[in-house]
């Protein structure tokens, strides 16, 4: 296995992300197993299997840290799929090998009873020699990874998991939109998700000036696209929104200055740091955020690029929950639907950490 | 000579600047020598020599990298002692032994017809043992350094070349403010011009929490202390608006990243933004600096903070142009003095790499 591919989603090993000389190119193979409705008519990838949707029958595994993952945290909130599907936690700063439930009791995911994610990856294929990545789906009881293809988790949850959805759950994928939205996350997704990266793992001068013009050519598209319409979509939020908003959330404490994307400050770009605000405040957004955990993941874990592993206190960000103006553009964060309810008990960001509305 | 004792003005080896654990302390043991109108009155300290004021007999070698340096490039310029003292120029990108002179002809400096700033040191003190720093005044005559005493040297400047001074020069230490500003600038020394380096080479997390709790209680004091005054001694410009601009101008561009000092920009903090954008628009203050050359310097130069040695593209510069509104406070930046004429054709800063007014 070379370096190369250890370069997985949010892992990688002992710190050597950059590569000297090299663009940063991230590993897409995943695990394409799903989870469906009706499995003997799914879609799925050569090779790949389909799993039933069945309450309490799986476990989502989504670090906090990792933009990926939070992707389907929020997810979870705005469809209500918390009673159907649990969640493990583990905590920000993962080791050479694997993602660990550091911040449990006793140091393992009470439900899975693991301390480290591979072991659940391991059950499932012994010896996998890939990246051990968050977002992944567990089967609880045969304790096996089901699927770390995160595009794909958030999908399902949304189109196939209907049956568990709560009342009032918005429809994050409109069929009338469903074309332009794929568009739309795509140049999101190599652009900004993936362009951020692509700044900061830069293996020369070169690579990273070319990387910095794509990135914030992106950036002004999406400016422009915000100046009108309250959503990246219209007037409701969609999966859209939910991919952009875990990168945004992430500009400033840590792309900004660790990635060098330091054209401008998210706070210096009027529509997208409105945008992103107004998400933040909306329940399912900035209720699934640690803002701590997110910079001790990049800051401790990328030695190569921080070797002091000393964690920014910065920047301010009480400035998260000021008036965003965006209700002027009219839309409805939910549709026809309704806000998600209260965080439970156990799943609650620590305060510390994220300012959040009262 | 230990590690610690190279940590010396804008100079160390091999890019060995954070000592695990410890906070990081200033070497502060300079050439004590001075140049005066007098020197057989001239105070001097124990051991150190009297050189007397003579038009042409020195050369300031003065990095424009180097904040320590830009104070005396501004100080020349202000009170217009460009034919009294020539000005050589190092790179921004120093090796671990000396500043050399690889931006000019042949990589010599042209007047002192040395590669090396380290020649001139040695040409006073063979093997001299501590940092080779800018700003350094080397007699041209002998090649010898005189003097690298920053503080004294823009002071000698303004107090003891005056026969030189351009006519309408600037009282930049106007007698009946010299206590207070002495207070002020001892201030701005230890907790901001010092204050950002205590950031950026802590050992430890605690002593970064540390060191960027005492920069931002003295930015905020400094925000405050601003609101009201034009400069930071009132009215007119004095040294101490000298000694803070060069760490304003470096804070987004360096320190605010790189010495992960990041609370807000500078462009949040809006006495300061503004009054950093006053003087840099003064003639003096911004013809002096060169971004390009300062973001090089660090983020090549620091390489244990830096490993990739990738200089960053951003931030955007233009809005140091935009109007400041600082006039609204009155005062006047010359008092009864006029601005400095413009910079002589070979001193000009690239404009590719400086935003500056037509």
């Amino acid at each position: 296995m070379s370096q190369r591919s250890t370069q997985h989603s949010e892992y990688s090993t002992a710190g050597a992300y950059v590569h000297a000389g090299e663009e940063f190119t991230r590993d897409t193979t995943y695990i394409e197993d799903r989870i469906v409705r009706d499995p003997d008519r799914a879609g799925v990838s050569e090779g790949a299997r389909a799993w039933p949707v069945a309450e309490g029958r799986y476990r989502l595994v989504a670090a906090r840290a990792c933009p990926w993952a939070n992707r389907t945290l929020i997810v979870r909130r705005l469809l209500g799929l918390e009673d159907a599907i649990s969640v493990g936690l583990p905590g920000p700063v993962h080791d050479a090998r694997s993602w660990t439930f550091d911040l449990d009791p006793d140091g393992k995911d009470p439900v899975l009873g693991i301390e480290r994610l591979q072991q659940a990856y391991f059950a499932r294929f012994p010896g996998y020699p890939r990246g051990i990545t968050v977002p992944a789906v567990v089967e609880i009881g045969s304790g096996q990874v089901v699927t770390n293809d995160f595009p794909q988790i958030t999908e399902d949850f949304a189109k196939e998991w209907t049956a568990f959805h709560r009342e009032g759950a918005p429809d994050l994928w409109p069929a009338e939109l469903e074309d332009e939205m794929r568009e739309v996350m795509r140049r999101v997704y190599t652009e900004v998700n993936n362009g951020v990266y692509r700044c900061g793992f830069a293996g020369s001068q070169a690579a990273y000036e070319k990387a910095y013009d794509r990135l914030w050519a992106a950036m002004d598209w999406l400016e422009e696209r915000l100046a009108g319409r309250r959503y990246l979509m219209g007037e409701h939020i969609t999966e859209a929104d939910v991919r952009l908003f875990t990168t945004l959330v992430r500009f400033d404490p840590v792309y900004h200055s660790h990635f060098k994307c330091s054209r401008h400050k998210l706070t210096e770009l009027p529509n997208l740091w409105a945008y992103a605000r107004d998400l933040f405040q909306t329940p399912g957004f900035g209720d699934t955020v640690d803002f701590q955990q997110i910079k001790e993941h990049y800051y401790v874990v990328h030695e190569d690029i921080n070797p002091s592993q000393i964690v920014p206190v910065g920047p301010a960000l009480e400035n998260w929950l000021s008036p965003h103006g965006r209700e002027a553009l009219g839309g409805s964060p939910f549709g026809d639907g309704t806000a998600p309810g209260p965080v439970r008990p156990g799943e609650r960001v620590d305060p510390a950490h994220t300012p959040l509305p009262a």
